[in-house]
């Protein structure tokens, strides 16, 4: 059991009832020794929070050569607990903030594993407290980037580093190898490298953790992690609908589909996992589980928080907005209800050639999942340029080769294309990707007017090849709108053939003038 | 020239040169009387800030029986301008705010007309100092609504009613009749409502205003105003490109097809406006105009911040997100340039039937604005519940008829279907959409296939088509959504057949349990 993407924007466990409550949270103690104080620093490195994640991460550290840690938590019984069930970590405990600085060597440093939030905010400064010029705190919560920019701001003037750090992979990833995205400073990078490399998944024999960029980079690019998740697993869900209500399959056999396919270029985790709930029968009524679950998908807020950010930057994450909402959709049962009288397509969907209706929604999906990584790579580049790190775009797909919930061998394409032209400026354009999408496109074309014509949606297949199409089109209507905007607005133009600013006096003559910028 | 949709969130007025500087505001100044200091109260309204939408809207505010007009701007020279240009308005012209407070008759009324941001802080505090509880202070600027709601806030412990409200129409609106949103108390309508009456533009008899609701809620409609705005450009380029790519007609003859539109029941101010920029020949090529602007799509935030608003909300409105960020596509020519040799559909599109597919564009564009229209007041509906507001969503349709970018007899359809069932869940499921839909749909679908295969991106099209067929599905694959976070997260799932919330043991025996909701 492990919360990753859909980790609550407001916490960062899962078992969430165990973390510190905002208004409840560790202060510095008056009393300098608890009866289990240590008496000399020898812990390499600290965790905060042993809810489930900290209690798993920490676990996770302590089973490396080389670590010790030290752990602390705002009730003892937590850290009794660990300590009694887990006596092979020889953790070293404290029970209040000035112990578990004191029992850590020089440079100090913490892991953060509380719910993000005031939680977060309150653990930091207690530590700020105890801990001195050179140290280390790691909030490894799911924070927003920009919490985390700001707090990075704040601690900085202390002369302490702060780290933020997003960790995917859920409670398993956290105890065997999780995906690490660190951000913060060069030197913290120094002291928290080799501790990072040493519990990170590894993925054909590099450890998936890489120091992303100064300050909020690390947060900002598990926020685009989980954003492309939300694509992904929508663009299943519609291959899933497709095949069934085209070829009346069942979900078992379904299951057969994507198991399949697991075996060639859509190999991933969630391909996998698909399979595997497709595959299970609910005991109860004997029917497929996927019949039996109510068909409302939640969201915790990172898909949101992606393309909130992307709208800021100017990027268009059509596939990832498209996922967003098909979840907020689907949760309004109310509206659904008074909706499904609607007048639909005329004809249902019947397949004849059903294998090769299901290549065509192989390649669909194949060719939208390669839009999804493209816009999210263009997130993460403009965040990049705006925020001004330094983010190594190849390294980003390396790392989330293992641990994480979109750990896929396609990624190794994306390090490849990245490789080949650092500069890239859209991801899709590579020359792996251009063949993959040539190859895809024909089918792809079929499936979204298939789905239009069947009235069976298909947001994120049909957004994902308008966003292709917009984007190789020779010219596009938007030279329309901005002759609307100059109309309506006088918002001015540029023109083809020479430099300059334009308006036309609409309201007068008609004749166009020179005009200043004002977009 | 006028801004309206598209206006600046940083700024009010579209000759913002003249509009006064964050830095550099009116504050009060020392000396009580200026040489044309008022000798006693007789303006019942004031504005500040005399750049082109101030003017016009003093203007037409002293255009009206009854108005006496106080008018106010940092610098001297645009009040003089002002009064030299229209003696016919007799002014009450002041040079600082003390003058500015002392010609108004109370409750002192004002509009503020500056740029949104600093400087609308700035003359909030100027005009907070100089007048009493029971006066009101309106900010007729683009201001975020949350901006509104803390400035209301603010003001109101001082016991001085502010109003944020829209302003639609640009500078033409401003000047002959906008339509106007006002947020704000109760209290401040009983003075303004009059007033704002009095310069609205008419509709079938009715001034285009009403109280919208309480603090933000006049700023939060009119930004969703501009994000329908948004998506109904769009479609309407959306459809200019496929009859020009599908047809060959050329921009002239496109014009004439939307000129014949306008006649029918997509007449509206936008169709017009596009038969008047398609029909424009530039007098420098002999070409069309259209075809010499770049086709690259300014965009000023409003429509970002309708579809932020929305993700935090819960609504998918992907119709606007679409067109927004079909406007940041076109905006990257780096990205598009290195995009065009992308592999494209085999065929071109040659269409044979050439009224008929023209047919076909029409239904499908006014199926995809009932959509749009319909999640836009989904918006509104849901931002009402979420911050209070009381708001009559027919009365919203009923203002935007006349003085907006958006008016059209369409919106008719709207305030009749609010009228008939006020708590409708869903905009398109009133009677009249759904025949309309009916009507459309077979040609809407036929449309987004005929762009799939053809490589002609209609991104707002085919989401609107998606939402569409999600909305009224029996069941949606948001089910294996649910599995599949359940597996890897923990995440939980309910049941269609029993109450609770449930979780499989995915890495243990694979039997269900009962377990906390977590979503």
């Amino acid at each position: 059991m492990s919360t990753d993407q859909d980790q609550a924007p407001d916490q960062a466990t899962t078992a969430h009832e165990a973390a510190p409550a905002a208004e409840d949270v560790p202060r510095p103690t008056p009393e300098p020794e608890g009866p289990d104080a240590v008496a000399a620093a020898t812990a390499n490195i600290g965790v905060v929070g042993l809810a489930v994640m900290g209690s798993n991460l920490a676990r996770n550290l302590a089973s490396r050569e080389g670590n010790t840690v030290a752990v602390f938590n705002r009730s003892r019984s937590k850290t009794d607990e660990l300590l009694a069930t887990h006596p092979e970590a020889n953790f070293v405990s404290a029970f209040s903030y000035e112990e578990f600085a004191a029992s850590l060597t020089t440079p100090r440093t913490a892991v953060i594993m509380v719910k993000a939030g005031k939680a977060t905010d309150a653990v930091i400064d207690a530590l700020v407290n105890v801990f001195e010029p050179g140290d280390i705190i790691v909030d490894g919560g799911n924070a927003l980037f920009t919490d985390t920019i700001r707090r990075e701001k704040a601690v900085r003037e202390t002369g302490i580093n702060f780290v933020g750090m997003g960790v995917s992979g859920g409670e398993e990833g956290a105890l065997l190898g999780p995906s690490l995205m660190p951000g913060g400073s060069d030197e913290s990078w120094i002291t928290l490298g080799p501790i990072l490399r040493s519990i990170a998944a590894v993925a054909e024999g590099e450890p998936c953790v890489t120091h992303v960029g100064h300050d909020g980079a690390g947060h900002f690019v598990k926020m685009v992690h989980n954003g492309i998740e939300y694509a992904d697993m929508q663009l299943i869900a519609e291959a899933y609908d497709l095949i069934r209500r085209g070829t009346g399959k069942s979900p078992a056999e379904i299951a057969d589909v994507f198991a399949e396919w697991n075996r060639g270029e859509l190999e991933s985790y969630l391909i996998e996992i698909t399979a595997e709930v497709l595959r299970q029968v609910d005991a109860a009524t004997g029917k497929p589980l996927v019949d039996v679950i109510v068909d409302q998908a939640g969201a915790k807020g990172t898909g949101a928080w992606t393309v909130q950010t992307a709208l800021s930057l100017g990027v268009p994450v059509s596939g990832i907005a498209e996922a967003t909402f098909a979840r907020s959709l689907s949760s309004h049962p109310e509206q659904r209800a008074i909706s499904r009288s609607l007048p639909g397509a005329e004809e249902d969907l019947e397949v004849e050639d059903v294998d090769a209706f299901i290549e065509d929604v192989r390649l669909a999906l194949y060719a939208s999942k390669i839009v999804a990584y493209s816009q999210g790579f263009d997130e993460i580049r403009a965040g990049a340029a705006e925020y001004g790190w330094n983010i190594d775009l190849g390294a980003i797909a390396k790392i989330w080769r293992g641990g994480c919930i979109i750990r896929a061998q396609f990624l190794n394409r994306i390090t490849e294309a990245y490789a080949e032209a650092p500069d890239l400026a859209v991801l899709l354009t590579a020359p792996y990707f251009v063949d993959a999408l040539g190859r895809a496109q024909g089918a792809w074309r079929r499936i979204v007017s298939t789905s239009a014509n069947a009235g069976i949606p298909a947001p994120a297949f049909s957004s994902s090849l308008a966003y292709y199409d917009g984007l190789r089109a020779e010219r596009l209507p938007a030279a329309l709108i901005q002759g609307q905007r100059d109309f309506f607005g006088a918002h001015t133009y540029k023109r083809i053939d020479k430099d300059g600013t334009f308006h036309t006096l609409w309201s007068g003559d008609r004749t166009e003038i020179e005009a200043e910028d004002t977009h």
